[in-house]
């Protein structure tokens, strides 16, 4: 089944929605409502229930959802009743704390491996995975069926290397640089620029001052 | 002037056309149309056009914008006329990451100090900035007037670390923990899940295969 066009603000808010249930989920938690989900969540009641309905409705009223079944609608819908192996490029500080991430295994991510193009870096390890040279990327790519690239490099070599990484095939690129990325029709980019988010914050608190 | 309310994702949005703007303004380019705009970071015209309109029209028809204008009026509502000095709890490999992230500087961030409870961590550097330990915390916010604190610490210490911050009287908070923040009301916080952004692309690489 073909889901419904689904604004993009809505598909991280299902991650949140997600990541929640199975929190529930693990406690032993059977059912739950839009109310306390909102509630957990800090997020308005009726914008759960409309983000919900995207999804088709699960709830019953005066029962709610059931966990379980919510929980695994949310994780089909994510693409998240598969395995995603990785390509990671650029072993700076980025790339380590990226390697490192505790919320990857959980959901199916996994790190295949790690390149760069500096000859001191490679060959080292970050945890498991080994950085390589840049060359042996489209050989990784083949063998583990990787889709899915992330770029930690500096601003100056994220569009080499997206180029790179389109021309072997990947399909979707999130971009921690502040680069503007230039890309073909039919790869989709995620662009998570970290200080983004601290100017959602310097707004908010700028119009409390008024 | 207090704007009306604006949609998160407009916020962010803002974020990418102050960024392009400011490019542009680097370039010495004077005036640019809402397609010029849209077509450089690939979004939907009629969005930019949309978004714009929530800051006032300061377009001309057949002109466009005024480079130096619109971005001038972007940065007064994203509150980045002053500086934002910030503090970083946690120097993990995150911690280093946002440190050395080269984006926050030109937007007028800084980062006061980086706070750890890790004895080995505490006297160090990450570049110029001296990682100090935790009760050091209301100090440094009192004496830089900071109002913005980064929490990249482990999941478990997250609430902690918040809780903290909150009763030093911190108004904002981005946080890079996968973990829901319980914070009480007139305290703002982002949270940056570093795998929030890979699910949007997996939600997408699956929607394609139908």
């Amino acid at each position: 089944m073909k889901a419904p066009r689904i604004p993009e603000a809505t598909v991280a808010r299902l991650s949140l929605y997600s990541r929640f249930l199975e929190n529930l989920n693990q406690k032993g938690i059977g059912s739950v409502s839009s109310g306390e989900i909102a509630e957990g969540l800090s997020i308005n009641p009726a914008q759960v229930r409309k983000d919900l309905a995207y999804f088709g409705d699960f709830g019953t009223r005066g029962v709610g959802y059931i966990v379980k079944d919510l929980l695994s609608r949310t994780l089909d819908i994510l693409g998240l009743d598969q395995k995603w192996p990785l390509i990671l490029v650029g072993a700076g500080a980025l790339g380590y704390a990226i390697c490192g991430y505790q919320g990857f295994n959980k959901r199916g991510f996994s790190i295949a491996a790690v390149f760069d193009n500096n000859p001191v870096k490679i060959g080292k390890r970050i945890g498991r995975v080994e950085i390589l040279p840049m060359d042996k990327m489209p050989e990784i790519i083949k063998s583990r069926h990787v889709r899915i690239g992330i770029i930690a490099v500096s601003a100056d070599a994220a569009q080499e290397v997206v180029d790179q990484m389109v021309e072997n095939g990947l399909e979707g690129v999130l971009n921690f640089t502040p680069v503007n990325l230039v890309i073909p029709d039919g790869v989709e980019v995620i662009n998570n620029d970290l200080s983004v988010g601290l100017e959602s914050l310097t707004f908010k608190l700028s119009q409390k001052e008024f």
